[in-house]
């Protein structure tokens, strides 16, 4: 498997976005080789700094609230943790029944989530938050929701907006080179081993 | 290391180029992942099918003459090999003691090979051209001819360029896959290979 960078290269390395492959991954060309970022994790080790940093997300209003329904076990979660909620960036309002109306969604710089994350960040709530990685009951939670608000595969992302989410990688800690739930954000495969697959011995 | 294509899939997949890493290596989103293509082994083998099939390389007539000095063995393979070098696209005259003019170049739409190619092959055909693949000596002097006319690391090749490579290479029997000495054209990581580096064990 390619290389899982553990630190990140001194200052930020010079970066060429080539494109993205299939709706999820991105490629990118580096000074020594090919870059991959998965762009879920990427995103999601972002908004999860971010939460326990700031304590909340950023949160976009939404001009035509959307209409969304809970399970009676995605409603009692929603009671249970409703600071959790409202700080990952979501609104809620109940509706009637099981119907509930959404009035804002956890956003980024050209982005939102979409409106049936809250369902299953509810579901995971519920359930106790992700089980295994990280420790404490908050850093869960924040995975959690880092998780359900973070853009997922197939999420159409602008490369202004790839850009600045690998600035945004680049400068924070080694911790940046895997999500919460531990999988690597971003793989490096070097020219030395783009040489070898190719049976290339010399330049 | 990456899938190698011991044949083509049916019929051209869908390709789209997302760019060059290192001046050599191409790199497409296909149906199914990651396509990665040596530039120069591509070339290679496309030329040397050239050279196998309608026996010369398209030339390319130079408006200004370059001038090349050729060692002695290289003057003695140059007079031993004078067919095969002219119908790899080189037309040299002697120009006083180890002076020689280029009058022309092997060409492929949108390029052509660099002068000191013709230095290289000399020395190749003077030591009994490349030594170990393919079978047959007509074979082997093919492919020096190829490896010393073809786009090289380093060469600028444009994204139009890449297109017309990339069909030319799709519509070729499997062999294609492999240049003539036996290096990979074309490499695909698949999707599933993908999402195994990045710990997606889910879509």
């Amino acid at each position: 498997p390619p290389t899982r960078l553990a630190a990140p290269a001194k200052g930020r390395p010079r970066l060429t976005l080539l494109g993205c492959v299939g709706a999820l991954y991105w490629i990118a060309e580096s000074d020594d080789g090919l870059v991959l970022v998965d762009q879920h994790a990427a995103s999601e080790r972002l908004l999860y700094d971010a939460l326990l940093r700031e304590g909340k997300l950023a949160r976009q209003e939404l001009v035509e609230p959307i209409t969304i329904h809970l399970t009676t076990t995605q409603r009692t979660a929603l009671l249970a943790h409703a600071e959790a909620v409202h700080s990952a960036g979501f609104t809620v309002e109940p509706f009637g029944g099981d119907a509930h109306r959404l009035r804002s969604l956890p956003s980024w710089r050209g982005g939102r989530a979409r409106a049936e994350g809250l369902n299953a960040l509810l579901d995971e709530l519920a359930a106790g938050a992700r089980p295994s990685v990280p420790d404490g009951a908050m850093e869960r939670t924040a995975a959690s929701i880092a998780c359900h608000a973070a853009i997922r595969a197939g999420d159409p992302v602008s490369p202004g907006e790839m850009s600045r989410i690998l600035g945004a990688l680049y400068e924070r800690a080694e911790a940046v080179y895997s999500c919460p739930h531990g999988r690597p954000v971003l793989l490096q495969i070097p020219r030395s081993r783009l040489d070898r697959w190719f049976l290339r011995s010399g330049p």
